[in-house]
């Protein structure tokens, strides 16, 4: 079989053909840098600015309340340090989720050894917070609470607007990382009292190197790129006009197609996990089976070795991965498995399989029928494994 | 006139069509994420990897040394406060140039305000470094020299070998901004000995939103962006793929066609120069002859205000540039030739044209053309204009 089957929608997803065409003028006759006055930096300046209300749109905040980044760790790490800079003398202390993303977890810990504390929240089996220990962690010295709006590796998603209201009564800064749930789940800043969200543009079906991250007006937040005046002086750079125009686009497509895709990818993943548990023993689904991200499974499949199911996979045709993307190639198991209670040993086999609106229901079914072979011939090398088959017998 | 002369280069050139077709097919079929270890990852870390050869090679250095940012700004903010931050236990004191772009000076201002000290380098009328005041300079706790390679406003090539060599000997780090050399005069890292080095790729063909960073192995500089483990876990987020391929063929290109294109640029430019000149009384080149970049023609012409020169020249179809692109819009005369001691006056009718090697001599004829005319109207409506008129009858 020559065809590929992407299912590794969480680590990026396929430029949708629709927003190059879109992009296409910027990266060809319009060049203009927008911060020039002349004709082609006006074109490209109001190419800008149009993205921009549209990913407000998308998010329901102003278009003054948007940033363009080079992408989501760009503005996860802009947020935090950011705010911390801004707000030190209010107070040192943050509080964020032990299944963040490592671009919070890697700004807070850095903003740990510069004299912030920070509180990592626990989660339950499912990967979920924990409301009142949230509570309860809340001190006079909080500036800021950063949580992660639909994890990237096991999809479960947070009570946000609970989180947002706490927040807001506390008078604290609520940051949420929100890069895998925009144009997979809705997202509305004002009624969910976020304050800042990061987002990046290749998880929707946009080009890779282009995010955003929205502030709420009134907070003020130091910078971390300096240079020339662009995104009101707040982020500098020559603005990748293409890209922003991709983002724009791709962000209004994935917002007015939320619902049928949402349908339609939850059919075909829960298709897959029906048929994966049902068909290799020994396996359990990681992550919450209601507040879990539509295209989101993520198995583990005991006594395997989560690299070796990926490798057969592949040659198969099949793009899955283990773990997160950014962290694949590192031999330590997931923080995220390890956080919601799984062994050493169980966390190595897992397998993420991340679907969208591009799979089909005929590469579920491949799938479904190559993943139990794997996963028998790979057992079937184990020396673990032979004891469970023997004590069967 | 529909055509556009678009001689504004140095704000950004127009994406090579060549590069665009190298850029494409991972805009199109390959769009994996790097980070992920089937074949859809594997194909687009090798396109990453081969970028970095081809960046590594145009500048003389290993590709190991190259680190792949989202543009010019953040490769400078990133060497400065990166090598302040991991240096500060040694010093904290940072000499740079009076004419830096802004991504330096506004980095190192900010520095200044959290406990570095900075000594800012005056430059002579041509906007020259005085290397015995750099020596001079040179403290027991200096850990950073940053010079900016080339001028963005006016043209002016610093003596980089020279300046490399004193750090070098006092062992001290030497950075240089050289987003607007790279790819128009030659750059070699050893030779010269450059510790770090900012680049950009819309500034020689390729697409915008892409950059790098050349650190020479050995050097330690802390992050500046957090989160997964891509660059060597030195910058995280998902390589903008298509971009950085781009910016690799484009650095390609422009260093094996330098002399040609350096030679026939520089016969443009100085036909232009030498036209304004003898055809616009009142007039001055600013920056020097010969240390120039072969693009740069920075004129002032006095009794007129630099905007409406560009309104008028727009009008026409010619795309130029008041000063750079990132502080156009500003009503704050350029800092670069105040520095050069330029009264404010003078500073605010300056105009910059910039060409490159898709210019053509009737680009040149036409700009010799009108540009006479327009700076004829423009001083007729100038009460000043009249006194000198009449003191010349």
């Amino acid at each position: 079989m020559d065809k590929i089957i992407y299912v590794d929608n969480a680590a990026t997803t396929e430029l949708d053909s629709e927003i190059f065409e879109k992009m296409l003028p910027y990266m060809t006759q319009n060049y203009g840098n927008p911060s020039s006055i002349h004709k082609m930096g006006r074109i490209a300046k109001e190419a800008v600015e149009n993205a921009r209300i549209k990913v407000a749109k998308a998010i329901n905040c102003q278009p003054s309340e948007i940033y363009f980044t080079g992408g989501g760790s760009e503005a996860d790490t802009w947020a935090i340090f950011g705010l911390a800079q801004a707000r030190k003398s209010k107070g040192k202390h943050i509080i964020t989720l032990a299944i963040e993303h490592h671009a919070v977890l890697h700004s807070v810990e850095a903003l740990a050894k510069i004299g912030f504390e920070v509180t990592y929240l626990k989660v339950d089996n499912k990967g979920l917070i924990d409301i009142e220990e949230l509570k309860k962690a809340i001190r006079q010295d909080t500036i800021l609470i950063t949580i992660i709006y639909a994890n990237n590796e096991i999809g479960t998603i947070q009570p946000i607007e609970q989180i947002g209201k706490i927040a807001k009564e506390k008078g604290i800064i609520f940051h949420t990382d929100a890069v895998q749930a925009i144009g997979n789940i809705e997202v509305d800043v004002k009624k969910q009292n976020i304050d800042m969200l990061s987002l990046a543009a290749h998880k929707f079906y946009g080009p890779k190197g282009v995010g955003a991250l929205y502030i709420k007006k009134g907070i003020a937040i130091q910078n971390l790129i300096y240079g020339g005046g662009q995104e009101k002086k707040k982020r500098a750079g020559t603005e990748n006009v293409a890209s922003i125009v991709g983002l724009g686009f791709a962000i209004e497509k994935a917002v007015s197609n939320l619902e049928k895709n949402s349908i339609f990818v939850k059919e075909l993943r829960d298709k897959l996990i029906n048929g994966v548990l049902s068909a290799i023993p020994f396996t359990r689904l990681n992550g919450d089976l209601e507040k879990r991200l539509p295209g989101n499974a993520n198995f583990s499949l005991e006594y395997i070795e989560g690299e070796a199911i990926l490798l057969m996979l592949d040659l198969k045709g099949i793009c899955a991965s283990s773990g997160s993307a950014c962290t694949s190639g590192s031999l330590d198991p997931s923080h995220v498995l390890l956080a919601i209670g799984l062994s050493h040993d169980v966390a190595h086999g897992s397998l993420r399989i991340t679907l969208g609106h591009n799979n089909t229901i005929q590469e579920i079914d491949y799938i479904l029928n190559e993943l139990p072979l794997i996963a028998h011939k790979l057992r079937k090398m184990s020396p673990l494994w032979e004891k469970v088959e023997n004590k069967g017998e």
